[in-house]
């Protein structure tokens, strides 16, 4: 079997990520491992979560991979940089990508980031945008109810919508012409987001952004698949399947989604 | 140092049965673990959340208690019986509490409960209640999004009610005259859920009952504290104590709480 493009994500929130690259890339194999025994990262202390990093990237390299996305915003702003020191394979986050996409973006030059708690507590946005352009203004705020609302699949009704508005107000005066999606789950709060924000912002979905940073790598590298049929896709997770397959066949629309469990780490 | 009593929850829940229980005897030492490295077990299977179960009293054993409060509606649901067959000490969970009140308070004999998705999927309720009461009716309910608002903070607003009404409109037309707050975080949106559910249904507050039983069966078995002064608290976190202490102190008024972290099982 030819090398697989290893994802791994603290969950379900990941397959936003794999959606993208399955559309860029059909015939790629893809091994996707949601660490749903230790699910949500984004509470937890950058010490825990780049553990967990290290241990998901073992358990991928096991099986064989070419490329590892860290399609996980939370593990991507605290320990990127650990994980492609001790493992020296093409390595991609969601950050970086989605915070060129921003600086690309935006005319105003001020851009929000939305994200979960450990997300934004990092600074991690801000320092990748700051890095691109240092003349960009950053607005960034933690929304830690949109999760809990796209897996309890509540995301185009009034709840999601009077939570958006509660959340979003925090713009109003900033001049941010440029949202970042911080987080793989807030895709599916996009339409909400976008009725609550208004059609003046452009809302920055990091899955797109990472997708087509992936494409460009393995190009470069000369490593793509060999361009015939449909990849293999694997899905991997730390606990008992069922809710994962539930919800991810809302996220994938696949209603065939079947996913294994296995031990990573102390899990 | 006189025993403690030793109470473990996935996270900071169990801290409004802590807090009854500071109450009730305040003499008595009370160790409390929060799982928080590995919360929230409401979304985790049976088996994950047992493992959880045996490696947290494993380490509170360690710390020297005279008797085990399983203050997790998850643990106790799915866990309660392993937990008790393999470690023979006192141990009392919310659950059976909580249904006694409910049987006992219940006229139209048909009884509502609400807690996270594994605990409702365990069906440990309905089989409480049920083993008490066979004629007592029980419809029960999953309600996902009322740990996030309580952690959020968000107990008493626009949302909570919204997501409140969303939710409990399952209740029509059902009969029930109580509902069983099925879960730790639920106390805390207690005002919200009354004005909801309106004041002729009776809510059931687990961690009231729970500190009533601790406190008989340390009476029936001579275990009480010496009644003198204050007893001794000690916070102990799987992941690092910052976010605990934070909304721990919104739990318990106690602007002073400090925890230490500690390694449980794998974490």
């Amino acid at each position: 079997m030819q090398k697989a493009i290893g994802i791994f994500d603290s969950g379900i929130g990941g397959l936003t990520v794999l959606k993208e690259i399955v559309a860029k890339l059909p015939d790629e194999n893809i091994i996707y491992l949601g660490d749903t025994a230790r699910v949500p990262y984004g509470i937890r202390s950058a010490e825990t979560v780049t553990r967990y990093s290290f241990e998901n990237t073992q358990f991928l390299l096991a099986q064989e991979i070419k490329m590892l996305v860290v399609a996980c915003n939370t593990a991507s702003a605290v320990s990127l940089e650990a994980v492609k020191k001790e493992f020296p394979l093409p390595i991609i986050g969601v950050l970086d990508p989605g915070a060129r996409a921003a600086v690309r973006t935006t005319r105003s030059r001020t851009v929000g980031v939305i994200g979960t708690e450990a997300t934004i507590r990092s600074g991690a946005y801000e320092k990748a945008i700051k890095k691109l352009a240092p003349d960009v203004h950053v607005h960034s705020l933690a929304c830690p109810l949109f999760v809990p609302l796209a897996e309890e699949g509540w995301t185009d009704n009034d709840v999601a919508e009077l939570v958006a508005r509660k959340y979003l107000a925090s713009f109003q005066d900033t001049g941010i012409d440029t949202l970042v999606l911080g987080c793989t789950h807030y895709p599916l709060l996009k339409t909400v987001i976008n009725k609550v924000i208004g059609p003046g912002i452009a809302l920055i979905d990091s899955a797109t952004e990472t997708a087509k940073e992936v494409a460009d790598v393995l190009e470069k590298l000369k490593w793509r698949g060999n361009g015939i049929g449909e990849g293999i896709r694997k899905y991997y997770v730390t606990d008992t399947p069922a809710r994962f397959e539930q919800i991810g066949k809302r996220f994938l629309g696949d209603s065939m989604l079947r996913a294994e469990q296995v031990k990573v780490g102390g899990v």
